[in-house]
């Protein structure tokens, strides 16, 4: 297999736009708003015959025109002008098109044999085609931002790869509502030229990425990718969401890309096989996305859980027994050192069952001795953080006076108390980082704590035990096969 | 089975607090401060020999100086007081005592005697009596707010028994969070004297109660829960999650609430055949509230799917073959409707691509159609509102000013754009009570838009596909109930 060299496609020194428009509600002027507005770090060329400036930067008849070299050219004019587009592209010396135009082999065979005609001739100027039917690329080094849908990622250390531009573009968005960065995405369209193990070789080679993402609905016969993906994995995490696992689902992914069905039975081994971590659902794919980003990989599948309810210890240890994890019993030397923290009815076990001590410190002096214990690989710790737990936001309107004081009052103590969340997390990070060891905090609450304690902390936290034992069983899988022979 | 009269527990005349106390950290200054300002419909004594008035409200020093009846007794004191208490109750003819103290049999074989001496003593006064270790009681239509933690719930038509404090008081707190009102909610604390198939009962003939929900870690070997379950099952659908399905899981559920293990494949059986819907995890337990809260039980399995992307309906396609969801074939009629509506390259097949359509007369147009169309149960529409999807919160500070200008466009442009969400939420709903059919729509963003959607406009809705599946398979295992023999 060739290695295809996408450097200047992630990383353009200049960028033409062809088919910038200045109609609010066409796609040319969408991208380039786009563009324009997160300020790409060279040189943004519109190129449009009738317009002298689109919002306020000269603007070009055509491609020829262009005064210095071009890097990139994004092309979102109709499908039937896109052939001579790519003749003129390989006339000026561009090394990389972005297809954004749709009604290729997505829409028919007539779609099909105009798609076939632009990869040919595109690979022909030795030329790299992203889509046709792409949404579009993104890349954080030098703020590149030519995607069709108004989303601008968080920057960090996740690259993805996607089959489907709404499922990718999701992923983005979500991104930004969790607090999970990203360092490229390509939506890779119909994969007329470059398929997913092109941009997975790429996003293995690229030093700023530290995890790979990809949602996939197909694969060629002939495809590479679980042989690049076997190698890759053992560098750097590789998480895949497969759509089009069931029949049903097979039958509308061949719709919508063309992609052919593949039993679950056989995907599982041969993503196995690879080291590929497969992700069960489109929720797994932003919480595991956040714990490989944020989280050091277990050194096993030995877990530590702390909880202040004991309800919840139980529904843990369900969630782990039923995932492989293990749960295993407190050494003496720990029982007694817990001892001295806790009250005398605590659980005396793992789940570490604080029973209703809720103040931090005797939560923080647990949890530094379970991760520092030698028997626990990765902790769980529930109720981590309280912010959004406190619900004092009523004011008393009638009543007593000495009943309004008071409301106000406990609604100051609640404010207070919550404070000490920064602390808690800081310490949780900080213990983390002491033993290596992940430590996944489950707590309640709406989405901006978790968004906060990752952005703020880098602290991974879910709404449910279930989600973190979920992401952290993946991460387990993961070691065994860093532990298995090359 | 002798069926316990609890009117007057969920419903009471009048209420004593006993151990109602001055000091903002104690539990019987918290409860008692809930009562108050969530104004209990009726006369709120407060007992304490040491104080006058409490919290602006005349405190007596016992219960007998009390000067009309109390028809509920919540008591906060030290365990070693409570029996004594218990006697007085008995003189003053208080029917019910919720006994929130704790330190009886989840502590240990000392505290095992003290809880069986108060449980006798009250069962011979004949008292109901709730806990001990509970926290507390709430129902709506009396403004009963008898909890320990500081949740005010919404009002709505479900009622909750919980074996676990925590988990139960989080399940009020995320009803908070995502718009879900409850009736009724007990935490069932150690169960010295009322059960958990005591409240089913109850709430079994509730008339304000229309789905039940619990969180059970075990049985008495002699339970009626399921001979109970069985029959109430038929009238309205009860929903368990159960905590405790795994060896490890178990233990801990022993330690916690001295519950038993029993496997999973057991439970599932005994489940099935007493009609309840088994929740499979906490998420679950919040996501079926609420879908069997708002929405139509649908007539059988088969689902129509409407999608904006190609992407998400195979992965919701996947999603409900996985679950044992059928995805019937468009018959012709409903195709020519479609095409009318749509560009040439949709999908031509459910799930319905719209293909990147997003304005909302087609979308509304296809739910019409799939809604209407006899062969399918029920419609999982996905992109049904945008709110949070369109990131324009960008402003641009430097550049050309005709950017800083249309960035500013784009943002009032994108505003005007999500409002017609109201719009097409109420044509969900009214094509959903039209149908008889629930329509159960996924949607991006955060969760302030399904809290919205919800309260606002009854419809239900979830961020991912997959969990819209999995609430849709409940309701129609609940079906499939339903229709059999009973």
């Amino acid at each position: 297999m060739t290695q295809r060299n996408l450097d200047r496609l992630f990383n353009p020194k200049s960028i033409a736009m062809i088919g910038a428009s200045a109609t609010p509600v066409k796609w040319g002027f969408i991208v380039l708003l786009n563009i324009l507005k997160e300020g790409f770090t060279g040189p943004v060329y519109p190129v449009n015959p009738k317009l002298e400036t689109i919002l306020g930067v000269p603007c070009y008849p055509s491609l020829q025109a262009i005064p210095g070299p071009v890097d990139c050219a994004v092309i979102t004019t109709p499908a039937l002008t896109v052939s001579a587009l790519i003749d003129e592209c390989g006339r000026k010396g561009v090394g990389n098109v972005v297809v954004i135009t749709s009604g290729f082999s997505e829409t028919g065979s007539e779609g099909t044999l105009m798609e076939r005609e632009i990869v040919e001739k595109a690979r022909g100027y030795g030329m790299n085609l992203v889509g046709p039917n792409t949404m579009g690329v993104f890349s954080a080094g030098c703020n590149l931002h030519a995607l069709m849908p108004p989303v601008v990622p968080l920057h960090g250390g996740i690259s993805m790869f996607s089959q489907s531009g709404n499922v990718g573009v999701q992923m983005l968005y979500w991104g930004n509502n969790k607090g999970i960065g990203f360092e490229k995405f390509v939506s890779s369209g119909n994969e007329g030229d470059l398929k997913c193990e092109d941009y997975l070789t790429y996003f293995a080679g690229d030093t700023d990425t530290k995890v790979i993402l990809g949602y996939m609905e197909g694969l060629d016969p002939g495809s590479h990718l679980y042989r690049v993906a076997r190698r890759v994995s053992r560098e750097k995490p590789v998480l895949i969401f497969k759509g089009g696992r069931t029949q049903t689902g097979g039958t509308a992914a061949a719709s919508h890309s063309g992609a052919m069905a593949v039993s679950s039975r056989v995907l599982r081994a041969a993503f196995r096989q690879a080291g590929i971590i497969e992700i069960e659902d489109s929720q797994g794919l932003v919480d595991c996305a956040k714990a490989f980003s944020a989280c050091p990989i277990p050194r096993g599948n030995r877990v530590g859980i702390l909880t202040r309810g004991g309800g919840w210890g139980v529904i843990t240890a369900d969630a782990c027994e039923e995932n492989g994890l293990v749960i295993p019993r407190l050494s003496d030397t720990l029982m007694e050192r817990l001892n001295r923290v806790l009250p005398p009815y605590w659980s005396h076990g793992n789940p570490v069952d604080m029973a209703a001590v809720i103040t931090s410190e005797p939560y923080l002096e647990c949890l530094k001795a379970l991760a520092g214990w030698d028997e626990v690989d990765s902790v769980i710790a529930l109720g981590g953080f309280i912010q959004g737990a406190m619900d004092f936001n009523t004011t008393v309107e009638e009543g007593p006076t000495e009943l309004k004081e008071t409301v106000a009052f406990a609604r100051e103590f609640a404010k207070e108390y919550t404070a000490q969340d920064d602390v808690v997390l800081e310490e949780t990070r900080r213990l983390s980082e002491e033993t290596g060891k992940p430590i996944i905090v489950v707590t309640l609450g709406d989405y901006d704590n978790h968004r906060s304690g990752l952005m703020n902390h880098r602290v991974v936290s879910y709404p449910t035990p279930e989600r973190a034992v979920r992401a952290l069983k993946r991460m387990v899988d993961y070691r065994r096969f860093l532990d298995s022979p090359a």
